[in-house]
């Protein structure tokens, strides 16, 4: 196969179908999303098939268990990826929306429209199901998309793919709009991000190395979501109940995930009040604690102190694990010093009572999500009330946080006039 | 000098002091704007002395005589940086502006603020005004800047950088805010693309082809503005009057910008009854006509038909000067193909009475601006409101059409709680 000219002619048709899709009404949308629901409703026994394939494979392989977990596609994982599709079809269209319209002095209207980005590349390793998520917000907000999963879901991947198309045939949309790429050739990828002509965005979805990968190797803008490194920190005017339960919530919630807090920050003067109960704590729920110095003599009265010695790495680290580092800082000034240094920029935290340290964090700390008091779990495009999200964004530019329909559209401008012209 | 030793140097200046302008207040951020205005109308001598040497240099090496004309910066243009300065100050403050902010069912109360985007990086080629204008764009917006100039007018811009420096001490805020690089080595360039830890994005501004390479070469996300292709089409409802005034206008008002009219479409019903008179205009105005076959035909009545033959190339063309492409076409679809396939997506415009039609181009034509019953010349920073700009993005993510302050910024996400935790 010359996966050249393959990736070229997917491009070419990823690039017509955007042109259709993005004028297709939300009416039409929605009835694909719903009809991919069915078929992927109807079609329960050729998937499970399908994935028992790729987890055979997987095993003959020998990948390991966690990415087996991840590949695995269980009736429920089947019953999500319904329920998503029509939560998708659900949320408000934001093609089209017209905002800010004014009249200028010259007498014409200027206001902006929003718009699809076009065509979407997603890159993503091992679980199938992203394959529908990705593919439903991309088709929801206007755009082609062009999928590309990882080589060890193959065929669980290529069955939902012929569920999607028959979904998009019975709403009369073109399979193009949702293309699903058939090669495990790794050298599809590198043309798929360097395609300008054919693709306006790429959105990686996987490890730290791949998104870098991608990042480095792309001719095309990409969204990426780095990694979240997420801070919290207690001030000297905490509450103490909501500081404790925050750091609690942080951590335990659910260990996995970007936006588990990885550091505590803890101010000096009320270390000793919540730094014993806290390590309690998070003992007790089995998570493993590092520690500064100042951390680890606060709790070397209790024999056998639980904090190990955190060195230099801890303070970079992204465990997504039971494992948290913990730092007692002067003040509010040196938390934001070694979040500045340390932070990945995803989420941070103070807990406070003081209007002027909790506004100054607000104003100050330079991440996708700045919270006063709250859990820094709440980053996450349900909690924000922007539905599915395709990922969290690191950078700065075009998408920071959580990006979900609103992410994968742009703003043209639109200008009325009755025959103005420039004087 | 060791280039890369010393770019290293520039960035790391530029993200320390973006941690400071990016929350310096608004006044001290016009303090400083209407302060480099004084220092500039103080040291018009000084200014005038270095760019005579640029110029005289520039006519050693023989640079043309536009190339010439953009170098030289006469009292008036000294005048219109100051007057620049001065508008910039009066335009209001986008950063730390919160929007969208509600509660969720969680009892979060969940909102955007926007905040600068950090370090920003300038390539531009030789006029020296840029200088100032990009550098005070950059600075009301929060974001340190790296300046980086033609080699033809390094001692304008030193100059200038100078008159920069001394308004930044004078309201307190440290010259790292905008360096303007010394060295006329082009690997400072190839340096300053590729330093993502040091550099948020860059903004090319110059011919194509500078643009082309950097947007190839670049690691840093890329703000760019390739061409301007922009057309009319004069619908068969269109009132000709309207349709005259407009096509005259977008064509005539300036040649060498990018919002002039390229290439004019007319529906092929009405093409009788307005192209002769249109073309006599242009005639009159001295633009030379490069016209279809059926353009030719309706003007071959006349002797020595003005039009000459327009070929492939002529469709893409942005001559930047008084010639203009003329294509007759069966109707509106044909026209938004004409324009799918050669525009460079910067504005469109069509001239209609129907509110089928005007409703449909808007909608799907898919250009940074789109127009009914306006002349494309409309499509700018200070007739759209926004003030001055830092350059029209001819891209989809992040920033379209005209990009002014708000296009320096991205939007954080903040929350704020009660000591709210995730169930």
């Amino acid at each position: 196969m010359d996966v050249v000219s393959y990736m070229q002619d997917v491009g070419q048709r990823a690039r017509a179908a955007s042109r259709l899709i993005s004028r297709a009404d939300t009416g039409t949308k929605n009835a694909a999303l719903r009809a991919i629901a069915e078929v992927l409703d109807a079609s329960r026994e050729a998937l499970a098939a399908a994935n028992q394939k790729d987890m055979a494979q997987g095993r003959d392989n020998g990948l390991d268990a966690a990415l087996l977990d991840r590949l695995e596609l269980t009736p429920a994982g089947i019953d999500g990826m319904i329920e998503g599709l029509h939560q998708v079809a659900a949320l408000p269209d934001p093609v089209g929306e017209v905002s800010d319209m004014n009249y200028r002095p010259s007498g014409i209207q200027v206001g902006k429209m929003r718009v699809p980005l076009g065509v979407v590349g997603i890159i993503y390793e091992s679980r199938p199901n992203v394959t529908v998520e990705a593919a439903s917000l991309c088709l929801k907000s206007g755009n082609a998309t062009i999928l590309r999963g990882g080589s060890e879901a193959i065929d669980s991947n290529q069955a939902i793919a012929r569920c999607i198309e028959a979904g998009l045939a019975a709403s009369g949309l073109p399979s193009d709009v949702v293309q699903v790429i058939t090669t495990t050739d790794r050298a599809a990828v590198g043309e798929l991000i360097t395609m300008p002509d054919y693709v306006d965005v790429i959105v990686p979805r996987g490890g730290k190395g791949l998104i870098e990968r991608i990042s480095r190797d792309a001719r095309v803008p990409v969204i990426k979501h780095l990694d979240g490194v997420c801070h919290v920190y207690i001030d000297d005017k905490a509450d103490l109940e909501k500081a404790f339960a925050i750091a609690v919530n942080a951590k335990t919630h659910r260990y996995g995930v970007c936006n588990a807090m990885e550091t505590l920050l803890v101010a000096e003067s009320i270390a000793e009040d919540i730094l014993p109960r806290l390590v309690a704590a998070y003992v007790e729920l089995g998570v493993e604690l590092r520690g500064c110095e100042a951390t680890r003599k606060l709790l070397d009265t209790i024999s056998g102190n639980p904090v190990a010695v955190a060195n230099e790495d801890d303070w970079y680290a992204e465990y997504l694990a039971p494992i948290l580092a913990i730092r007692v800082v002067a003040d509010m000034d040196a938390a934001m010093d070694h979040i500045n240094t340390y932070s990945s920029q995803h989420t941070e935290a103070i807990v406070t009572e003081d209007y002027t340290r909790g506004r100054r964090f607000l104003n100050e700390v330079d991440s996708s999500s700045v919270m006063i008091n709250a859990s820094t779990r709440f980053a996450d495009g349900f909690e924000y009330g922007l539905g599915a999200e395709i990922g969290i964004s690191t950078d700065k530019i075009h998408a920071r946080g959580p990006v979900g329909l609103e992410g994968l559209t742009s703003q043209k401008y639109i200008v009325l006039g009755d025959g103005h012209i420039r004087v």
